[in-house]
């Protein structure tokens, strides 16, 4: 990642840093009267802008994950509309219905067509969606949006997220000056698998939709896949794309070699995203980098990390800083790829912990700084190959468990 | 269960229960000058038992695995060793050298060959084992051996269990009044697949090596490898049954209909042994069971139901009392076993909670003295097919993070 930083440019505005993006977020009671923090969000493009999505692999997908993925099917959409408090799943005909009256009421209101725009919804599971107080968000929102508004619609869409997640990157692509800008939510239910959050980009490059889908989705593999904080796989996840071609560019298709470098930049917003997930995990204290070197294939790579960064048990102990190397192993070990477990090498920060499958001599002292860093890393060697890959996740703390023992209280 | 529960009676002596089986248990030390609790148990057969084990499936296996696999498999054994504090794993060809030491041992104080001798460790991964100790012990341990002695021996390979677990049953077979008795230990690294703990199965019954290891590994499938705590898979666990034939019936084969019998006791025992286990995961306050039906295969039900049983936000949600019903169904969505979510079926106890995929209008209140109950039960009928099964799990708790964030301290 940090090679390809020197191509872009941060810059203000999240999902509002792009042209002809504005955006809005409000408060509208969804979350029940006790709760005053905004709950709907609304991302308009002022033209029809490309649109690609990609969407959880649950078997149970929530009535917007449902509605979004027709209407994204045309490849065009104008806008974005979220809330957060209700997860509008579990809902059988009247979700699906709610869900379509939040793109109906969102298209009236900005002269588009329901079919352009895209639904999505986080929260508790199995309530319907109180359409009175939607329909005035929905409405407060729009009046309100803003290009300045990104992060605004990035706090509206926050559920046990503790701090809102956004970027805006600018570059240049084509010899035009280019920007993406995204904002996403999650922090439970976060889990590989398109599974897990909310994760909107917009971007005024011009870009065809079936290029922008195939960016998407190999980008979605790399980052938001390899985020972990539970395990569990939520209803109701969904990264979307637009791109509104307002940059002035020529349009980049499939054999364009400029894809290559918005894929690039693509992947950076993305990952900063994935990994600004992964730091606000349920009750986390710290981000934990994964990565597992020396693989035969990349997906071997990925599957230890995951296997490693999906223990209870190495995450508790990260959360203690307590250098129990043997919990790293066996969750290699379980990974089921095949490696020699005697060869292994495991580095805690830059400290080697285990050679050849065995425990070094090494200082506890020089371990324990490097577990009390903002940032773990877990580097494990298998020696039994080339390829390589990181996975992200937070350490497991008392907080994870208090916030999800009561979470419908 | 229960239907079976009557061909059998309870009786006192867990492993020293049956005939011609003693057992000892003892403190040495290993655990460090702090830890008074008994860490060293032998059991001893007076005569040679045939024998049957499985080990777990991490591909990281500590040495006494090692080492056992190479003894059982002759078909024969005398007596296991086991100590609690260090599982020799991790530890290189000293960890093997050490393990077949403590088989050495133990086979020489009992006039035995050493590879008669089963060896069993649990507890911290990579740390030699203080084999000055683990001599001491060994001597006190057989020094000590009694007829009356299972519940030691069974006390001697706690780690952070609560509890001893052990139990004996007493059936007819044959025309011979036959004895199974058993003792386990598990708490963390709990997780299906042979995987997570030590169980140590004694009987009196004469069976074929080869028919005990067929019911044994049938078995496993059925009760340890259902149950989960925390998804980690640890690399020291493995179940073994002696069986020394002193009951005098004609000796069981594979083609003997009693075959079937013994059977059903063993996995009584089992199932008792493994469910002791779930209720007793690191901070649990309750066990879950949870039970599929309506699944295509007994297959699927078993992943559907791991699925909701290693979900920790629905471990978190029964342990809040929690109806979070929205979390039971996105664990079984993510499963990876096809059905169709909008006909599913969920109950808390024998309370409906959902129908068709959407809630019903459940009483909270009943629902929440269900959940309060030292067992929960959750059902979900997948409606789908013919077959069911059952997992058991517990919710999890603060405990289990303070306990696991600091395990070496």
């Amino acid at each position: 990642m940090t090679d390809e930083q020197h191509y872009f440019t941060h810059v203000e505005g999240g999902v509002t840093a792009p042209r002809g993006f504005m955006a809005g977020g409000v408060h509208c009671g969804i979350k029940g009267p006790k709760h005053k923090r905004p709950d709907m969000a609304v991302i308009v493009s002022e033209s029809p802008a490309a649109a690609a999505a990609v969407f959880t692999t649950n078997l149970v997908q929530a009535a917007p994950i449902r509605v979004t993925r027709e209407h994204v099917r045309s490849g065009t959409l104008r806008a974005v509309v979220a809330n957060s408090g209700n997860a509008n799943a579990c809902t059988g005909a009247q979700g699906l219905a709610d869900a379509r009256r939040m793109a109906e009421l969102t298209a009236q209101a900005i002269d588009a067509r329901a079919e352009q725009v895209a639904v999505a919804s986080t929260g508790v599971i199995g309530v319907p969606l109180p359409m009175d107080k939607i329909a005035v968000g929905i409405e407060r929102a729009i009046d309100g949006l803003s290009a300045s508004g990104g992060e605004a619609a990035a706090r509206a869409i926050m559920t046990t997220d503790t701090v809102a997640k956004e970027i805006s990157i600018e570059f240049q692509l084509k010899g035009h000056t280019v920007r993406i800008g995204g904002m996403a939510k999650g922090s439970g239910m976060i889990h590989p698998n398109m599974a897990t959050m909310l994760s909107f980009i917009t971007t005024d490059a011009a870009i065809q939709p079936a290029a922008l889908q195939h960016v998407l989705t190999h980008s979605t593999g790399r980052t938001y896949n390899r985020i972990t904080v539970d395990g569990d796989t939520s209803t109701n996840d969904m990264v979307i794309v637009l791109a509104n071609g307002l940059a002035g560019h020529e349009c980049i298709g499939m054999d364009d070699p400029a894809l290559q470098q918005f894929a690039a930049a693509l992947d950076y917003v993305n990952t900063q995203l994935a990994k600004a997930i992964a730091r606000d995990g349920e009750g986390a204290t710290k981000l934990i980098e994964v990565r597992v070197q020396g693989a035969a294939t990349e997906a071997d790579a990925v599957q230890v990390a995951q296997s490693i960064a999906g223990s209870n048990l190495v995450k508790t102990a990260v959360y203690g800083n307590d250098a129990n190397w043997g919990r790293i192993l066996c969750a290699a070990g379980y990974a089921g790829v095949d490696f020699d477990p005697d060869r292994v090498d495991v580095s805690i920060g830059d400290v080697p912990i285990v050679e050849d499958g065995m425990g070094t001599k090494f200082d506890e002292q020089r371990v324990k700084e490097e577990l009390q860093r903002a940032e773990v890393t877990l580097t494990v060697d298998l020696k039994s190959g080339p390829e390589g890959a990181a996975v992200w996740t937070c350490d497991m703390t008392e907080k994870y468990i208090q916030i999800n023992a009561s979470y419908r209280s």
